[in-house]
């Protein structure tokens, strides 16, 4: 049986596991939720996932949900390429950048990117500034790895840096919107704010069927 | 060369190390930091862990931070016994449970936490009591699932147990509190609100060495 993969354009957490599967070759069916009508919400959804978010993944019977969550699975069944790490000492690495894009980053993310994309909340100033400077020190941090190897953790791409690239992109976005630049939020043009996270976009950029990839609605 | 774990005392995030530690039966040197004396901001902790958080962990040579990394980790460099999963399914339901933790529990746990012990932000009333809401519909899945087994994933206990349970106990700890009482949290007692992590919460106390892991603040 095919593997399903639920997703909605846009999502990180989805385009996550989408680059997994095309990172390690897997076939799979396409199912793209549509957030404005709610298909994330609908009673035979909420069946596979009650959290009514995206990503799940169905394999055969075995149903899952959240990101990272599918993401181990998808490598522990099929191992090939290995993304959690070669030895134990890159498999904590990564699972550290992995928790520190969660806690400290998308948090983070989300308090800059929401106002800018749905035009709620843009009053919030300070709260809006206190988060883009949390997220300058996050990116500021990964920046820094970066200079020192082209991936995040190894010396191959891993789910590390498969985690933090969608959310990297999403904050990218929102500050080329007209609603960021009373902000000033400092990230672009990356190639001189962050030099080498640009590298490292650029890098993961020219993957092969990262095109694929891409938020569908991005390219409006 | 001794593994060296660097903790504070309460904090749910290094209590999940310990535990690792523990049920693997692995020899460190404990590293208790006053939170209170900052010991976690001296300038030779912060060469350790830039974040200035707990806990951090050091095995010969090789440091490593975020309670999440530190447990991968462990795992693999000491695989018995395994506690991320006999198959790939296992793995993956683990590891959603331990996301789900991260981005639900935790944050909300938090704000329902912070004000009670620090006694600062009591006033944040409905900002709480959303958060406990929140916090309650987490206790309530857990439950669900404690239903049909005696640990979260699988027939063993597994890192999804020992993630998510420090966090459970400080919300306990912090709903006992007489500065809790005006917000009725709804989690006490126990073993009539959520029954199965009463049982759950049980087993885990039960484990050989588990006494050794508690907040030593916690008996004062």
């Amino acid at each position: 049986m095919a593997i399903e993969f639920y997703w909605g354009s846009g999502s990180p957490f989805a385009w996550r596991v989408m680059l997994t599967l095309e990172v390690k070759g897997l076939a799979y069916e396409s199912k793209l939720l549509e957030f404005s009508k709610a298909e994330h919400k609908t009673p035979a959804y909420l069946r596979l996932n009650p959290r009514g978010k995206v990503p799940t993944l169905k394999d055969g019977d075995f149903v899952l949900y959240e990101s990272l969550g599918i993401m181990s699975y998808l490598d522990r069944k099929y191992p090939d390429p290995p993304l959690f790490g070669k030895t134990a000492e890159e498999t904590g690495l990564i699972w550290r950048t992995l928790a520190e894009c969660e806690s400290y980053m998308a948090p983070a993310g989300n308090k800059v990117v929401r106002p800018i994309f749905f035009g709620k909340g843009l009053d919030q100033v300070e709260e809006i500034q206190e988060a883009a400077q949390t997220l300058r020190q996050e990116f500021k941090m990964i920046d820094d790895r970066l200079a020192r190897s082209n991936w995040l953790v190894g010396d191959k791409i891993s789910a590390a840096d498969i985690g933090v690239f969608p959310l990297v992109q999403l904050v990218l976005r929102a500050a080329g919107k007209e609603a960021a630049q009373p902000f000033h939020l400092g990230f672009l043009p990356l190639a001189q704010t962050f030099t080498n996270v640009a590298r490292w976009v650029e890098r993961i950029e020219a993957l092969p069927n990262y095109q694929r990839t891409y938020p569908p609605h991005w390219r409006q």
